[in-house]
């Protein structure tokens, strides 16, 4: 139904109250907040926004939330992807019914060692349970959780399958040889890159861009990339988003995300996290915070 | 509350109807079956029997007719770990309102890297939740589906943490060391070796015995080497076994399992899977009926 916006998309976290549910109102005023500093769209409820660690219904409240803001649909892609079939259903038609359209779906990812015919099976069954015109895929290739590598075979079945379903996939393998394939193969099939390490490749090879985790804090610097990306600037930009994206990703990315958000901007709340993950200690939270400012970025999100 | 009994226990299996929901009749028939048949007890939705591929609502109709089925608390242990503390806090509360008291609790499973003290908060959160002193809670260490190895300092710490509650471990990922560490060193805590390869070693080390996949199909002859673990007779019954365990081993535990279950039975329904496990093809299903009838375990189902 809707397309979505080209560009570099914020996997954005999730903020949380004492009781670790979900601080609704700072979670919308994040996802603005991200909106008008220069994401192209954000992805709730993914990797990033430690979606796994909440119930169906309280990422439903998150999914009601993002209605009820309005947010535009073509911003806008929510993770439904769950391990048990009838919960990635539930999830999937929420985002429907609530006038989005997009989703980005994990395969289940409890067993390991599945074949391909398996996750094609536990994709087709969702589909075919929900079986609405307006819904629209990404496929989620994260082999370093869910234990599953995607190859090219896998993703164009899906594509050929569900044509006009299916539309792409965010390739968090950080295998670019994939990446390239699937864009040079695989004809209007969407890839996103799972990092803005290869923001500016995925848009010269004809990607739609990258989403991100380090988005939440370096939109500005991403947004600059994409609107440059056919300038001669483009690759001095290139080279130091990904300078300041290796350097992010020395420390475990979501721990690292809410420090920098919690310092940037005062809201001690923001370090708080579902276990199993747990904040920084004192000794990395320092390094993490020294290093996020000779990148700029403290500064740049403190300033806005 | 209740301690439970030592001895083989199986990881029960879950029949499908032709939707993939859960044919409950079947289901309490299989495990009234197991029970019969010299199982000491049944791990409902556990790994083998694909609960992380049923919602909430599927497991709690599953913990629901179990205790309609008035199956002995003693003899009943239910899997209720979900990647989201509220999904665990919800189905560890119906097992206790259902009338049983011990749990298999896996850790939350989707991150991976995790630290210990993260997974030490996660088992936390959801003990002090539920705050109730009938809980009884196995720790799930099954690596190869968590990405978590647990080690011996970390058990020790929950042990010591909540005396009485976490009352011991299903260790599933075949590293007998670990095993044999766990009963020496933590004296009451109570390791279930997660396969029958271990059954007398493991009861030979003060262990209460094994939780097994195979069990479901191997129950009789698991049963004779827990009744004759003190005679002469024991290692023979162990090699026996220990031998019919590797030879089933070879194949995809579940489809295989429900594979042998089909065709013991002649219910072809059995073969039911929920995506992403897929049923074996023909030819691994004939050799593996081939392999299962020369180690007598065919016969073994059939006959009863």
């Amino acid at each position: 139904m809707t397309d979505v916006a080209p560009g570099a998309w914020a996997a954005n976290l999730t903020p949380l109250n004492g009781d670790l549910s979900i601080d609704l109102e700072a979670y919308i005023a994040h996802v603005r907040w991200l909106l008008d500093r220069g994401c192209a769209g954000i992805v709730a409820l993914g990797t990033t926004g430690e979606a796994n660690s909440f119930s169906v219904d309280e990422r439903l409240q998150v999914i009601e939330a993002l209605a009820k803001a309005t947010v535009p649909p073509a911003r806008v892609i929510v993770g439904t992807g769950c391990c048990a079939a009838p919960d990635t259903v539930t999830l999937t038609r929420a985002v429907l019914d609530a006038g989005f359209s997009t989703v980005l779906m994990l395969p289940p990812f409890y067993y390991k060692g599945v074949s391909e015919d398996g996750l094609f099976r536990a994709y087709a069954q969702v589909i075919e349970a929900i079986n609405d015109p307006r819904l629209r895929v990404f496929v989620y290739d994260i082999p370093q959780q869910t234990g599953h590598k995607m190859s090219l075979t896998f993703l164009r079945r899906l594509y050929t399958a569900f044509k006009g379903t299916i539309v792409g996939v965010k390739n968090s393998s950080g295998d670019w040889g994939a990446m390239e394939a699937a864009c040079r193969d695989l004809p209007g099939f969407k890839v996103f890159a799972g990092t803005e390490q290869f923001l500016l490749p995925i848009l010269r090879a004809g990607g739609p861009g990258c989403i991100s985790a380090t988005a939440n804090v370096t939109s500005r610097s991403l947004a600059e990339i994409v609107a440059a990306w056919k300038s001669d600037r483009a690759d001095a930009l290139q080279d130091a988003a990904t300078k300041t994206r290796l350097t992010l990703q020395k420390y475990p990315a979501i721990p690292a995300l809410k420090e920098i958000m919690a310092a940037a901007t005062g809201h001690a709340q923001w370090r708080r996290l579902r276990p199993p993950l747990t904040s920084l200690d004192a000794d990395a939270a320092a390094k993490l915070l020294d290093d996020a400012r000779a990148a700029a970025v403290l500064q740049a999100v403190a300033a806005e």
